[in-house]
């Protein structure tokens, strides 16, 4: 199975930038990158990056500096409609991933296989039909339910927590303290966050 | 294997009170609960309720006005220590709760396993040994991994999505609208909440 990891390359998670300088920003994603791809390989897949910008990481990287639909649909026609092949896409921005979590989403049977996150997106799939196309825009998961629907593919969903947090808010830090154990979650420890109680769920906050 | 889900019998969901009247949130509580007591018969157990005031619902009701911890102690002390049976507690507010990721709760192996909520809550678990006990103040998730650690006993977590997702606050009701199948999204579609698309996630906004 062909695993591709998409990642931005510049500027990425402008939705932190309340909680994180540019800078910060940039060392925090590669931190939930080397947590994503540490997943992937624990689970024995042999993950690419595709990044609009060069990135340092464990990974081959190629750097496509066009969107995430015309890169993935691109991904999907050669690796799935010409080579026959499935084609796995796994967001970088998910720390709380683990091999057994990957385990999960490419055992599961289905031509398409997707695992929701939280707030309407798509945080990974796995295909192997060529007829299934993505678009990443607005509520994802109902849009890539009705694209398989309406191709007529055997889809699935896997019920992962870990694989539907993305981080992309500040209300998601606190899920990388209370459940990470990576780098990601070693990343906002040194940089001062930690859990802290409000009236309703908890946040994170720093020091 | 006892399955208790214990719910708030008078004036539930205040987090929800910007978006529900009294009599919504009463209804809408209801329409949860009826969908976790489904998913659990589906997984083919026989739960009961237990409600601080009378609710009505398709399982035994037992009216006690004590506070989480207490009551759920006291089931964990009469169910595990004194008869050496397993017990299982399912919050009544998880409208996304399956069969199929009941039946992961309780089929995962360990003495005490844990079904994380998001924000550092503890959504369900199973107990099969004497020596555990709840504490659901603050991130509770946290307290009962060292609850359990302290005592010794085998710990695992289950990785659901469906088991995460409570829904206490506005922003969480999209996450019903988009997956959920049962009587708490229906109610919401009833009651004219449709998704929305903002900047970022999704919302659930009213007609």
């Amino acid at each position: 199975m062909r695993v591709v990891v998409p990642v931005s390359g510049s500027d990425p998670k402008t939705r932190l930038a309340s909680v994180l300088t540019p800078d910060e920003r940039r060392d925090f994603t590669d931190a939930m990158l080397a947590d994503v791809l540490d997943a992937l390989t624990g689970a024995g897949l042999e993950p690419a990056v595709v990044s609009t910008a060069p990135v340092d990481c464990d990974a081959p990287v190629t750097v496509d500096e066009r969107g995430l639909d015309a890169l993935v649909n691109d991904l999907l026609a050669s690796t799935v409609d010409e080579a026959g092949g499935a084609l796995a896409i796994v967001m970088a921005d998910l720390p709380l991933a683990t091999p057994e979590s990957v385990d999960r989403l490419v055992s599961t049977d289905g031509d398409v296989v997707l695992a929701p996150g939280l707030g309407g997106g798509t945080n990974a799939f796995v295909c192997r039909h060529p007829d299934f196309r993505v678009d990443y825009h607005g509520a994802s998961i109902r849009d890539h339910r009705r694209i398989a629907r309406d191709a007529g593919v055997d889809l699935s969903e896997v019920d992962s927590r870990r694989l539907a947090t993305d981080i992309d808010e500040p209300s998601d830090l606190a899920e990388v303290l209370l459940h990470g154990d990576g780098a990601a979650a070693d990343w906002l420890a040194d940089a001062g966050f930690e859990v802290a109680l409000t009236d309703g769920r908890v946040a994170a906050v720093r020091k």
